[in-house]
């Protein structure tokens, strides 16, 4: 095999943990000599072994002497765990083949350095752009300070999220909806509007066959409307917490928060969503997938506050002047304002399709870049 | 080379003269002896050889013992030229490779008969999906008496064809916009509401960088609005057809027939959708495509009365609850009501993706299959 299917085989391990290893990014490792995979590993989740640690003990003398296969540059710094680094060099590691550097500009390859200081030799790049893009959220958080927001729909092949009577059961295929619980599952958070908790009352858990981590629940509600026998406050499976504006019910919050729910209020009357997004930030949420409805994505996008659309587009049509909208709110005056993204996939799940977009980078007046 | 290698190149063939051979199919044609391409053509345009014809005279004397392809049953009728069955038999081809049968119940099967019964061997099927794919609306209209009917939008991703202040230009990229072009050069018509016209003034012609067939122009009219002087009227290049319903203004009728326009008053006060398919059909029109707007989408959706939807979908967003959308009218009040359609194709064209539906064939209850 070559490097790159090396590094394929440690990037499709890191991918595999995308979802478990939050506040951490997801990272794989192989460690291979005279053609022989002698170990190799992921990081599972934040406190446990990085992936290094994994591969290198699985092969364990044998590592002397071998090469490292690594989706992302060790770290060089005594976090809960020591640095990677240190065992590289004691275990007698080689050679050292790197996908991508450290996010952290200020960081970012000293851990290449230490590698090499100590005569290992290290190469970089291989495999570069699936890496970054499994640990896009943990990049865009390391950053940005802010979490990588992610707007789902699922839409009809015309664009409604609903018909005018609000009927929304179901756009999209189980098959679909089964992908968005994957989603979930890799998000640290999911987002609504009150409004979708009204009228849908959901659970907002992930429900995957073989079960899946649930994301913090999070519900836009500036006048804390929310009933107090909400699925979200009911169930326990998951914590939730409830923006609002600065003009709360004190005695309505205080039973919520009995109810084990969080009640956070933001410094204005009105939700502002970079508040909302610093806010979250500062907990560590690295991700949070927008799951509607129209109008809260009408906000994120009115603000640029996105570096991700998902739409499953069901191969249906439901027409009409007055259905609703994936994206709701005032709208732009004039198609050459339009928001403008890029297709990054388009794959099909089932009968549907799962279009991915990302904000077109290539714009300079794009105001999602301003984020 | 396979068969169906062979039968490929006489697919290509077909492929290319889509749009310019109506109202014949298109089809291509291949002779080959001894792993030896003869000789090949296809149909080029009504009145002209068939692709038998120009595959078998460029053989010439060679075509004796050889294999013949063709993507479509020989016909075996005089018509405007002689059977080719004739042809193919005095030439002493030795075996004949056909894709697809004759559409036309009657006559399927007696080309390939006569050909039998004069000793030449015969195969049925190679290619055929492909082969019933090119010539669709041909096979469509054989069977019904109906055109073929193509419903085309270009949509942002959130399912908009104009922003709420009617804005449209351009919802997708140059390279989508040629594709039209090329869409239109396959139809026989393409067809527009009169609010299109009176809002956009559009030519409706074929503009390609090496020319294309322009079109019939059929603009749905009810109450005969149409300015004299619109672009439709003055544009000389192209056939105009005003379809209207039974209470028309006969001054103004009478003048657009001086200039040049033809007006086809329907039966009754409003347009009847299977009333004026019934009317094209008889004038040989096999295909249409419907341009909107999304009224007139809704419409031909309401009917069931399409059999393909090509939605050009731009990675842009527009948002809002009072832009236009792609399919507009009254609308449905229940996803589960939706028409249901299937995706029969996803290409990327520049940054645009282009998507084409089908009504689906398996669901028992689709309005679409009654057409």
């Amino acid at each position: 095999m070559q490097d790159y299917e090396y590094m394929k085989l440690a990037l499709s391990m890191a991918r595999a943990a995308v979802g478990q290893t939050s506040p951490n990014p997801s990272v794989g490792a192989v460690v291979v000599k005279n053609g022989e995979i002698l170990g190799m590993g992921a990081h599972l989740k934040a406190g446990t072994p990085h992936a290094e640690v994994h591969a290198i003990r699985t092969a364990g003398e044998n590592a002397r002497g071998a090469d490292l296969y690594v989706t992302l540059e060790p770290c060089s710094h005594y976090g809960k765990t020591p640095p990677c680094t240190e065992l590289i060099i004691s275990a007698g590691i080689k050679r050292v083949v790197v996908a991508t550097l450290d996010p952290n500009p200020l960081v970012a390859g000293s851990g290449i350095k230490q590698l090499r200081q100590a005569g290992i030799e290290v190469e970089v790049g291989v495999g570069k752009e699936e890496a970054d893009n499994i640990n896009e959220p943990f990049f865009h958080y390391i950053q940005t300070g802010k979490p990588f927001v992610t707007l789902k729909a699922a839409v009809t092949l015309d664009g409604k999220t609903a018909a005018k009577t609000g009927d929304s059961k179901w756009i999209t295929s189980t098959q679909a909806r089964s992908d968005v619980h994957q989603l979930r599952h890799e998000h640290d958070a999911i987002l609504v509007g009150i409004q979708t908790v009204l009228k849908d009352n959901p659970l907002l858990t992930t429900r995957l066959p073989r079960g899946g981590k649930n994301p913090i629940r999070i519900i836009l509600d500036t006048h804390l409307r929310i009933p107090l026998d909400a699925n979200v406050i009911k169930d326990k499976t998951a914590k939730t917490i409830i923006i609002t504006g600065n003009e709360l019910d004190q005695q309505k919050a205080g039973k919520l928060q009995e109810l084990g729910a969080e009640v956070v209020p933001l410094s204005t009357g009105r939700i502002d969503i970079n508040e909302l997004l610093t806010v979250l930030g500062k907990r560590r949420i690295m991700s949070v997938l927008v799951e509607g409805g129209s109008k809260v994505h009408a906000s994120f996008m009115k603000t640029g506050a996105y570096q991700q659309v998902i739409f499953y587009v069901a191969p249906k049509i439901i027409g009409g002047m007055d259905a609703i909208p994936a994206i709701g709110g005032e709208g732009l005056d004039f198609v050459r304002d339009a928001e403008k993204l890029e297709f990054t996939s388009v794959e099909r799940i089932g009968p549907d399709l799962k279009i991915t977009a990302k904000p077109a980078r290539t714009e300079g007046d794009n105001k999602c870049l301003q984020e």
